[in-house]
């Protein structure tokens, strides 16, 4: 959008820099913000201050609270939740969920997704931002990996591995929500062997 | 507490019944309310007047509208949500997580209970009632049906039923508070085929 004459020199002060920079150091400022304080002391004012940019900028890109936190959760923890791909699909489901749960255990994220998710559940608008911006994402990327295991012989190709996504995540998930049972490790190991093995007997 | 000189006749007036078929009577209400209206129309004031009894005497018992739709909810959905004992578990399973979803899906039942699990993300006496009065009991029902198909044979004996109660009813729980997917009663049905076979080629 700029026009800048040529020869110029390129001012490094706010509004100059290309958007794409400064929306990433933004997400990155958010998703550093709502770890460190979580998702109660996540305002625009901080986000903006953080990122040393307007809040009339963040309010251009982002039309609620709810959407900043999501970019910047997602952000956040994308590299903690990257799918490993060995070969072994056991391996990799294993790893992935046992990473999945350090994250909501041992880091704020348990606390905020759990947050986000419980207004969603009142808030339509947070509800499809939710959907779109986080968990469908996430859900794609976990059944890509179990189609080309799939491919690979080591999944039945009967199975819809849509189904496994809440039999693995979702079972976390439900851990973490209604904590009636500890969510660790060893469940995760549990959830993923359970699967693989079968529990029937016949 | 009542003291009735003997002989004279027994007041049916409001106050006069023994407390338990007065709270018997306060959850039928409670439970047809939430369903019917849902639970933004839930209040104190109107399930007093559904049961006809004293605001005074809710309060007496439950400490919030939230523990008292709680107690209503387990009331209203108790029997449909009855473990079969059929002798298989593949059967009874199948049947308990099917009914599970027609209940979220066919009646507000999904919604409030959704709306309770969200609210309990915040609030803590909310979340230990939710777990206390609901989800601690469904879930010992669902391992002691289990336990009872390891008893027969059925299923693994060194396979923990309390992992596998997260990957049925939690995974329609995921699907319900993250409905990114749709809660069918086929996928019910995967659900439970998914760990009894097995969907591993190993």
């Amino acid at each position: 959008m700029e026009q800048r004459t040529q020869g110029t020199p390129v001012r490094r002060g706010r509004g100059r820099r290309p958007a794409d920079e400064v929306r990433a150091d933004v997400l990155a400022a958010a998703g550093a913000l709502l770890l460190r304080d979580g998702l109660a002391a996540f305002t625009f004012e901080r986000v903006a201050q953080e990122a040393g940019v307007s809040k009339t900028t963040l309010h251009k890109w982002w039309s609620s609270r709810g959407t900043l936190a999501l970019d910047g959760y997602f952000h956040a923890v994308e590299s903690a939740l990257a799918f490993p791909d060995t070969g072994d699909i056991g391996t990799d489901l294993t790893s992935q969920v046992r990473a999945f749960v350090r994250l909501l255990t041992k880091t704020p994220a348990g606390r905020i997704i759990g947050g986000l998710i419980g207004q969603a559940q009142t808030d339509p608008d947070l509800a499809a931002a939710l959907s779109r911006r986080y968990t469908q994402p996430r859900r794609e990327l976990a059944v890509a990996t179990m189609r080309r295991a799939q491919d690979r012989g080591q999944l039945r190709a009967d199975v819809d591995p849509r189904v496994l996504v809440d039999q693995l995540w979702g079972a976390c998930y439900h851990r973490l929500l209604l904590p009636d049972e500890p969510l660790t490790e060893e469940f995760a190991e549990q959830l993923v062997a359970n699967l693989l093995r079968g529990v029937g007997t016949g």
